[in-house]
């Protein structure tokens, strides 16, 4: 089972790539060091394998139910969830004081990746209730710490995020749950939400719903929602458990993949009231939310990295063990059947798997190096850099592995062939899961937008300017090593012809406005993100030569770093050259058909 | 529901782009003209939608089950395809003297394409009978037709494939069921076969299987292979059923998508003997098989088009009722919310599924032409030429609509979002359905391989100039009107740019050997296809500006042709030539990189 989780590659990013050990020491992190890190690495790798994987297909075809009101799911998912919980999973990220191992959020990632690998659907449960724990941890009173926090910290309390709407998905400005002030200061919720991920089970004491609604003088579209806690049972304020609060499940959603995980249509305030109380300031709830918002794209995109990163291995350990077909020199049906991994097509499609899952990786651990810099820096203004940096990148980190890592899953798929289409193996399942991370959290095509209409076009360059600079050293040291040169010189072409198409495309926004100018959001986006992750597939075939000598143990591993990345280079990169190639047409077709010409 | 079938398309593409109509009254379709063509199309298209689509979603969720060695199917599917052949579609491409209707190829592939959008998975059980019993017309004795082929005209037995085996899926050469030569000139069949579609089911008399297995002194690999009729139920010589043949279902597969269709594990001879009969020569059974099996391609692309097609219009209807959102330069919440269709990225996904479904819907009934033309023709030169661009075309007709059919779907569970994610909609069935196209009758993989190795790169190149002859006179034509100068030009360099890589990868595999040259081979057949499907736009756009005046109501949906064309050629095709100059590339990292560095 260990083959799906590539431990190798996950420590050489985080130490030997990204450095991680040079956070410990410092700050938050001084009392971590390289051992510590590993014990918990190596403790989430085993619950993987030992905890989530063995019940992952059994999530997927014992969905959850709905009995009388409440919602059943899977008891092994349950099970697995106290083993989390104990294990201390819930509050790895929080801070020792309040039971926590205050690790740094690039090793959370890390963990959280390789739980999503063995178990995307069982992990969510857990995933939802540490951002729903972080909002009230930036945001809520010391009541609601006290109350809800602390129990969801201790995996007691599971928490939820209440955005969506069944007619406001991607829309938030249009969201109709109303708040009504109470008597005793709380508030009356009343509306329906769609998509609620872990809206209702029973794997938890409570369930706290993050409930985004709009006070009754509240000014219209985003600026005029607030934010609120809302439990499924109200808690005492001894923490004891008080009577149900007035949250009906409408329905459950069932899904192509991610079927472990319940997904509730909730009716708040029906026919008791749906009692919560306010998080944050009135009318700044979408300010809070999104705050954490960033923290769950970064977890959407690895996410897609890791259940690519899933199909990879078990695809790639099918092609080593099956024996199929001759080479196409020796056609000889005398000689033995070769294994799968001898044919050029199937080295091809497991390439590319490893270039868009490691890649994908890689992006996310980076993501997680800049929030823990940001955490351990004591410079106002490198904090305000990396926020720039963070800003610019957190689209690409959700998009580009989930749209890239569903690419590498279909490959998985077809390396095993009729196999892999049987729901008796579990690449189909991967890539039916993973379909999902390019629709939460922000569509792919909303984060496409937010990164070339906001952040590349926006009023200042500092992100823009902060990842040039990035990249610029990464050049500085790959130009030095012989077998770089020509990677080096494609991705300074890359780069400008980054720059030329944001030129361009800005002239087209000041010329025609936004609507016509950004119809090209979703390409750039991508060619944006192959650029980064190209950039990162040099940086780490920089760091495997740069430890050739120490790691001589380990070449092959290295090779196939360098491979990758050769791989990444040729067959890749000039596609994403043909998507910013199409920046420059005027966008005729999409933009002036007429609807009737559809 | 008529929603899902765009039948003003199909009859557009039948009637003035490939001008179908002019086969009517030749030889073979003499009898036939528009109306009676018409007449069929319309009956197809409203047992799609009345008898087909109904229970779509059933078929998906009530899985055929296994009950006492025998596979139940939907009772709805069991029914549905009574109708069918009730209605003469197990014989509408068989001649009238066999009760047939004696349709042109082309009619047949729409009228299943409109079916396969409908239900895939009913549909399955129809169309592999009309493979089998294709090949039972072409090589079976005069008594296999009497006995079998004529009740699967009738529609009373249904016939199989029997190919793959657990060990050998791709890779016929290692086929290892046996068949022994009997007394009475039958012969023992014994061994597994895998994968087999509509492999036992309740829905018909009787179940014939075309299995391939060898003789006991055949020569090794591929041409030691024979084919033979196996019937689950032994048939009698005055055409009454007899005893239970030896053929065990020894499991079920469970698949990602296709689920109405039962997928089975057959045992041949395991408990008392399977006793089959040889159609064709000893040892000839691939041949007679693949001879068929260009056929079955044509409409495994036709598959993949028309789910792409019914994803598209499904989305598309969506697009245009579902209000959310407001345009980028309006962004004030006090307006009402915009439909979706005025989301420039929502629309850029419209025009993509557009472009990538009726491209292979063109693409597939051209290839129907083909075969039609030289049906009809007297002239053998004329019918070699056919046969040759139709044996260049056919990898292409399978696997181009089946890898960017997939890539239309998939556009279209994220034009619906959360609700394209959930099971409530048809969409993400349809893509599920879909996975399959790439993967049966011969995967992508080696349909790739087949066109560059076997098909551009083999000894003559009269199909490769055929081809080029047919876009010329297009170029010809559509040189004509201003409108399509640019794409005129693009698709020339496009052809230049095709040639050139053929040349080079020619050159590398006299250099090289052709296991690293044809590394290559799948960007190039999505290149190759690209250039195909752009000159069939050309070609539907040339069409449509020359009907333009005649169909002024129409205005509309002509305009639509000519924006699917813009968009085809703006968006899309620079990435194919990117796949084309990636053929430039010496394909380092796919040879190269040692197994272990994977």
């Amino acid at each position: 089972m260990s083959s799906i989780i590539d431990r190798q590659t996950i420590d050489f990013l985080l130490f030997d790539v990204f450095g991680v050990s040079d956070l410990c020491g410092q700050g938050r992190y001084e009392d971590h060091d390289r051992t510590s890190l590993t014990a918990v690495l190596d403790l989430a790798q085993k619950l993987s394998e030992e905890t989530l994987w063995p019940h992952a297909t059994l999530s997927d075809t014992q969905e959850p139910e709905l009995c009388e009101g409440e919602v059943r799911i899977l008891p092994q998912a349950r099970a697995a969830l106290g083993v989390l919980s104990r294990a201390g999973f819930f509050s790895a990220h929080a801070d020792f004081d309040a039971g926590g191992m205050q690790l740094p959020v690039t090793i959370n990632h890390a963990c959280n990746g390789m739980m999503k690998a063995a178990n995307v659907s069982t992990h969510a449960y857990m995933s939802l209730t540490r951002a729903a724990g972080n909002l009230l941890y930036a945001h809520g009173t010391e009541t609601q710490k006290r109350l809800f926090l602390q129990p969801m910290l201790e995996g007691r309390f599971f928490g939820t995020m209440c955005l969506s709407e069944p007619d406001a998905g991607s829309s938030l400005a249009d969201i109709r749950t109303r708040a009504a002030l109470r008597d005793d200061r709380t508030y009356a919720i009343s509306g329906s939400k769609m998509w609620i991920s872990g809206g209702d089970h029973d794997a938890a004491e409570n369930i706290v719903h993050l409930v985004l609604a709009r006070l009754p003088d509240a000014p219209a579209g985003v600026r005029g929602i607030s934010l609120f806690a809302v439990p499924k049972v109200l808690v005492n304020d001894d923490g004891s458990l008080g009577e149900r609060n007035g949250i009906a499940v409408a329905g459950l959603n069932h899904k192509m993949g991610y079927r472990g995980t319940s997904n509730c249509l909730l009716a708040f305030g029906e026919t008791t009231p749906a009692i919560g109380t306010l998080v944050g300031k009135e009318n700044e709830g979408l300010a809070a939310m999104f705050h954490m918002m960033n923290e769950a794209r970064i977890s959407v995109g690895i996410g897609g990295a890791m259940l690519a990163s899933a199909g990879y291995r078990f695809s790639l350990n099918y092609a080593k063990e099956r024996r199929q077909g001759r080479s196409l020199s020796m056609r000889d049906p005398q000689t033995p059947p070769v294994a799968l991994i001898r044919h050029p097509d199937v080295r091809r499609m497991l390439l590319r798997q490893k270039a868009f899952s490691e890649g994908g990786i890689a992006l996310c651990l980076f993501a997680g190096v800049l929030v823990d810099r940001r955490t351990v820096t004591q410079d106002d203004e490198e904090r305000a850099r990396l926020d720039a940096l963070l800003d610019l990148l957190t689209p690409v980190v959700k998009a580009w592995p989930s749209e890239f890592g569903l690419e590498a899953n279909r490959e998985a798929i077809q390396i095993l062939g009729g196999y892999g289409y049987s729901r008796e193996f579990p690449v189909e399942r991967l890539y039916r899961d993973n379909r999902l991370n390019m629709i939460h959290e922000g569509t792919n095509g909303i984060q496409a937008l937010d990164l070339l209409g906001r952040k590349v076009l926006g009023k200042t360059s500092v992100g823009m300017n902060l990842l040039f600079e990035e990249i610029r050293q990464t050049l500085s040291s790959a130009r030095q090593r012989p077998e770089l040169h020509d990677n080096c010189a494609t991705l300074e072409r890359m780069l400008d012809e980054v720059k030329n198409a944001t030129v361009l495309i800005g002239a087209r926004v000041e010329a025609e406005g936004k609507d016509r100018a950004l119809a090209h959001a979703s390409p750039f986006l991508n060619a944006f993100g192959h650029m980064i992750v190209a950039w990162l597939w040099l940086r780490v075939a920089d760091a495997a030569i740069g430890v050739r000598a120490k790691y001589e143990e380990n070449r092959g591993f290295l090779e196939g770093k360098l491979a990758a990345c050769r791989y990444f280079y040729d067959h890749e990169l000039p596609v994403a050259e043909a998507w910013l190639s199409v920046s420059y047409i005027d966008p005729t077709a999409v933009a002036d058909t007429e609807d009737e010409s559809f």
